[in-house]
């Protein structure tokens, strides 16, 4: 196996996807982050009643999946088909869990594009909760799956 | 302690920082990406020799803090002073970690900034390797250090 | 009839256009603003003579169509195949008509791009010639026609 | 009076504010959508259940106001102290009304930031309700008031 | 021959190209910046060992060619399918030139694309070397050749 | 002489500039572009007439000034406070010429914002015009002038 974006002489490129069929893709990516048991439940009653954090940074995220080719260099722009953003919340590990699905029909997979939306949605929560508390962490971002072009199906 | 970023009926704001002080600024940022064996050997030979990929991920987390506040809705948009972004690698543990460092002089910290470059620091890492292998992880993303402005200096 | 951008638990969502048939669609839209008489005869001289307040604010119009999916959170980026704005005033009632006209070839229509070429193009008028007179005011923005896609055509 | 974003060539230029003070500037615009029975009653649903339309258009204006210089050709860049948006419906009018607030320490005004917040609010609102009825109409955009600078205080 | 951007009243257009095949087509472009002894000596060694100017730079040229219809008023937004940027150095002449090669399937040519990225990979140049020496110069800068499309192949 | 976008280590870095004084700042670039007998001709009724490809050529340099972080990586965000482009042509010669002029206050300059400026310009001008004739060619793009600054005034 080698990288795909670099040329032979070691120059980073974005490469050539001509070639490739339109094949309908998607993928889903997921993240979390770590917060405090007091942000926990300003999120909880946030949601429900009002200071809607998760609703704000679901508009975030789906916004920079949009953006996704401006921020990573090698990434090509395409349209979008699809973009949804999940949440899930475990109480006892003080965790918020975002789950991206974006689908397209391209040449080239949307992998990024539903990395890049979990990670911006789960920094805004960071930041509309950072006034409380400024020791969360995010992590555990990874693919679930992809379904749709030449390397096939994948998942996590 | 309460959330800054809604008002008191609960819609989203951009706090007003308009009776804040203008001084300068340090916020410090890191994560990581657990790649596998094969791909910590095409970093580090990549690095050194060819298909430099700690390089393009530098240059797109430094672009990155500076496009903070179009992907994080509540986040002021302000000039930075100066971005710089280094790794280390374990290749123990199969982690590279970067580290984002931003300054500004402004009325609000630069926190969302280096955290946001390291995010997409580490997304474009994803990028560049995941042609070898999707099976990478990102995480431990969180704010090391603060100095300057009301709240004070802060350390992970 | 209901909301296409939420899904059945409220939470908003780019909507899968992913079963929709790419033809060809188009947009027009249009909107005005109230000027005073003195902005008026200001405008009329810049455009035959110097100082071309339309020409400006058609290029600010055409550049935002292209920008529609960065600024409204829910709408699919994609592709454009023409766009063009024409004014007409009307001196009489100190209006000043903006005319935006959006083509495509997609899954998706075009009514977003044209209806915030639109307002760009007023807000461009509004800065222009804000010096002269802050007592302006834009309004009637609204869809004049579409064609293509499922939904059928439309003329308001 | 005459125009200050064109030379005495009739050229279009962003005007020097070179020798101007830094001050601190408000302004505050607002705008309104008429809507269909049917549209009102899903907007006042979905703020108080699900299907959060003003939540989500709140966002997009807020971010908008962050972007303004990149879409008004000849307005200048500069940071923002606070943005803030409200609403208000009145039902027997079918009319949503939006109004912006922002803030800045500054050398011009951030007219066309509250202008462009408000703009791009309503058209959100446009884009989540159009399923069900394309016939809205965006109207009576305008400057309500600006506090700070040379030219003074102004209200509509 | 007559402009294609304008239409028969003389109005800036993005042109209609709903009617034009979807093709494969590329285009090169070419441009070169003059530099003195000492940043030609400077560039060569940070690309072997440290410093990698023309690493950075063209990072920056390949992320530019996908801003290209944000930057050009009439250019139509496209996905692209590659982009690449080589360099050659004459060190007796003192130039170091760029070549950008860019791909899409559409239905219009990607020669402003690949203009751009040259143009904005030079401009990285000069920012790089800047305290160095600013008299730099930046020059033949011209479309190689383009394949594809109606009008056909073109060729310097 | 050394590189300062680059540490010791030669990562490149968005250099410190917290110690700098805030000046006034003025930098002055330009560039020309050959175009064949019947491009200036209808550049000149053009501008005179309609189709007003300088026109149109100045907006899009004016935007791009304000879009340079953006797109040159280690280049420092910061507001503006003037921006002007004028053009020469030398019939005889079948060049025109761009000067834009920007001026800031800030802890570094504006050089490349003017020179992104002219280089954007430019291919605007070989974006209008390429319907007619693609053998246009960009050159001698250089920094004319600098004001304030620690490195002092600079004339070319």
């Amino acid at each position: 196996m080698e990288f795909t974006h670099f040329d032979s002489a070691g120059n980073a490129i974005m490469v050539d996807v001509s070639g490739k069929d339109v094949t309908a893709r998607t993928a889903v990516a997921q993240g979390s982050i770590k917060v405090s048991t007091e942000i926990m439940e300003a999120i909880k009653n946030g949601t429900s009643k009002k200071g809607d954090v998760l609703g704000v940074a679901r508009v975030a995220g789906i916004m920079a999946t949009k953006r996704t080719s401006e921020l990573i260099p090698m990434c090509h722009p395409l349209p979008l088909n699809k973009c949804s953003i999940d949440f899930t919340a475990d109480a006892d590990a003080g965790t918020v869990t975002a789950i991206c699905t974006v689908c397209t029909d391209g040449k080239t997979g949307v992998e990024m594009e539903a990395l890049t939306g979990v990670s911006v949605c789960l920094l805004t929560i960071y930041d509309m909760c950072k006034a409380i508390d400024k020791r969360m962490c995010i992590g555990d971002i990874h693919l679930v799956s992809k379904q749709g072009g030449k390397s096939g199906n994948f998942s996590y």
